[in-house]
């Protein structure tokens, strides 16, 4: 079999699934779309002479069965798009890790171990406010009690949804005890391989991060009889902010960021000094301790500039994710793989964005490597990656498959 | 007569029309509320024997006649509020002028020229988007043409709604040329006078203005996968125009002003480097050319930064109005009279909000003093002014209307 002719004919296939151009995929959890993804899958594992396994919430796996079946490698991403998405954020990993097994299969035959394909229900929170339902039912820590409560944008209760879909709430607590490792490939979502030239990001790890919610309180005045040193103008006063910490940010440079994405002016009319401003904070970092001092740095930072202009400030810590190391171990044997795979064209890096590994890492050795995004563009029609790009990550992803399993 | 107990059973009678307990006066041109105080104005005129003149589209004047009918002193405001406006925003303008000419006609008798208080249809562009309705009628300079095209939030069209009322477009164009002076007192609407303990604001102009909306574009990218050097962040370079435009703008100093009123964020979402953002800028001074200069720096800062920032920038300069200066013998008579009144204690300063006296100052020599607003508050129910400053406004007026009139 020919890897880039196996991966394009699946990747031709599944991209129907919800596909709907110009408009992207939009493959959300228990909808009709969804479901036909996972069948389509099964069938195409049952084709293909896998064990399948399925579990009661929608994640599914084809499994190659090695010559000790008590011993699984496991790779694979999630299947769930957000609305109008791409063809390869999630599905990538799913169809590589597919093309990567067969093209083992038939070269090499029977693994020590199980070589196994897994298809995670969901991952990114589209349709319902919760993410990562698949990887967290896996590992039996979902919050079963939260997820009574939530309906989708039309009103429809999570669990009326999974049950019309066929699936269900997990009815034993048994967690699987036979994962030796897991791996997941991703397009990078970013645009670091694609401006320094590089085929293949190694992941070392998944950065950590903290949302803030600020709001700041003023005076709302007449933009005309207001002189300027009577004013208490929360918009100043923010740009002061951003100014400090952006800099501070550059200073203390890679791979820490900080986001100032939202912001809200109120009253938000063109005559009136705002009297009120709400902003947003993302700061991301790879090590905990950095990103802790960084999120000190900010707290002070906006109190020091709330006191000097005379207003009230409210920080809100509202998400707080520490940040999650790979396995060494599975770093090297996918470093190993790409140095052959590549001639050492790959580079080492964090993940910036949120994943599935994240869950797994918590549980089992877990290993992550990326593709270049063209333009860093992803969750969008527009989401591509070069298809020799495509084609290089699965053959590195099979070389660490076979490291692994053979 | 008692100036105080004169003014404050005028204001307790005018402010139910429209007055709508705990939120304000909403007076809004030719609805049933707003001909309801033109009528009850009417009355009171022909109560205190004054000569009744009335325009097509609504303004109303009652005339004491002087020794010389063929020269009047103006004195006025508009009748018109803002929606859940306070009680003196114009009607302390009109009531005030009534107050003083009784006080006048009482004590003095028959002036020698006119003294006549006008009451103008509106002001505020509260229900149709245009301003200046009444003092644009008054020396006919208004646009008939774009009225005609122009509905209230509520889809009734201006000149239905004009119909209905009683109201009609001008018939004639003759302008009226026996006004030899237009005074307007007001709240001065922001806190100058307060925190200065001035009792009266000699008005010497009003300020011009120039608004801007600016546009900045640059990259939408993910908040954790895009280093900080490769992104285009529009909220980093906006927050950078902010601080520089705002320390020059104190750097020169009183009466410049430069707001950032409105700010919209795209996509604004928390975990997207904002690609795109839309502000506006106001700006205003009292003096042409520094009001010219500063917006070339305004637009030259926008301009660097955005090339700095490689992104682009669109300015629009959606409004330019000159400054406009009180009449020199005009702004001198009043300030006779606050010194004469309040021992001093007044100051001469300029208006950052426009007034009818900008129109009439085109046409005749015009004056315009203010009373300090508490708080700087307006346009809200919470629009007060301490009742010895209303009462000693009126006394000036009153004095300055001696000085002009007999």
């Amino acid at each position: 079999m020919d890897i880039r002719t196996t991966f394009q004919q699946l990747d031709e296939k599944f991209s129907r699934f919800g596909g709907l151009e110009p408009r992207g995929i939009t493959r959300l959890l228990y909808t009709s779309e969804w479901r036909a993804a996972i069948n389509a899958l099964v069938e195409e594992f049952e084709n293909n002479d896998l064990e399948v396994i399925k579990d009661s919430v929608g994640n599914v796996s084809g499994r190659l069965v090695g010559e000790n079946s008590n011993e699984t490698i496991l790779t694979g991403s999630h299947i769930d798009t957000v609305v109008q998405g791409g063809h390869l954020d999630g599905q990538y990993g799913i169809l590589a890790s597919l093309t990567a097994l067969l093209y083992l299969k038939e070269n090499y035959g029977q693994p020590k171990k199980n070589i196994e394909v897994l298809a995670l229900a969901e991952e990114e929170g589209s349709r319902f406010p919760i993410a990562f339902w698949g990887s967290k039912n896996f590992f039996n820590i979902q919050d079963n009690e939260i997820i009574k409560e939530l309906t989708d944008s039309e009103g429809v209760n999570f669990v009326d949804a999974m049950r019309e879909s066929g699936f269900d709430f997990r009815e034993d607590d048994k967690v699987r005890d036979d994962i030796k490792a897991w791996l997941e490939i991703h397009i990078e979502q970013g645009q670091i391989l694609e401006k320094e030239q590089k085929q293949i990001g190694v992941v070392t790890g998944i950065v950590g991060f903290k949302r803030y919610s600020v709001q700041l309180k003023g005076e709302a005045n007449h933009a005309g009889t207001t002189p300027m040193g009577y004013r208490k103008d929360t918009v100043v006063a923010f740009s002061e902010i951003v100014q400090k910490l952006d800099k501070k940010a550059k200073e203390i440079g890679d791979p820490l960021v900080i986001t100032f994405g939202k912001v809200k002016l109120i009253p938000n009319v063109t005559n009136v000094v705002p009297g009120e401003i709400e902003f947003s904070i993302d700061t991301r970092h790879i090590d905990e301790a950095e990103l802790n001092d960084f999120s000190k740095t900010i707290e002070n930072t906006i109190n020091e500039i709330a006191i000097q202009n005379e207003l009230e400030a409210t920080i809100t810590l509202h998400l707080d994710e520490k940040p999650t190391l790979m396995n060494e171990d599975i770093i090297k044997t996918i470093e190993e793989s790409s140095k052959k795979v590549t001639s050492n064209n790959y580079k080492r890096m964090v993940s910036g964005a949120g994943h599935d590994t994240q869950i797994f890492s918590q549980f089992v050795p877990s290993g992550m490597l990326f593709v270049p995004s063209i333009g860093g563009i992803s969750h969008n029609v527009e989401e591509e990656t070069d298809i020799e790009d495509l084609v290089k990550g699965i053959e590195v992803l099979a070389e660490t498959l076979y490291k692994l399993a053979y």
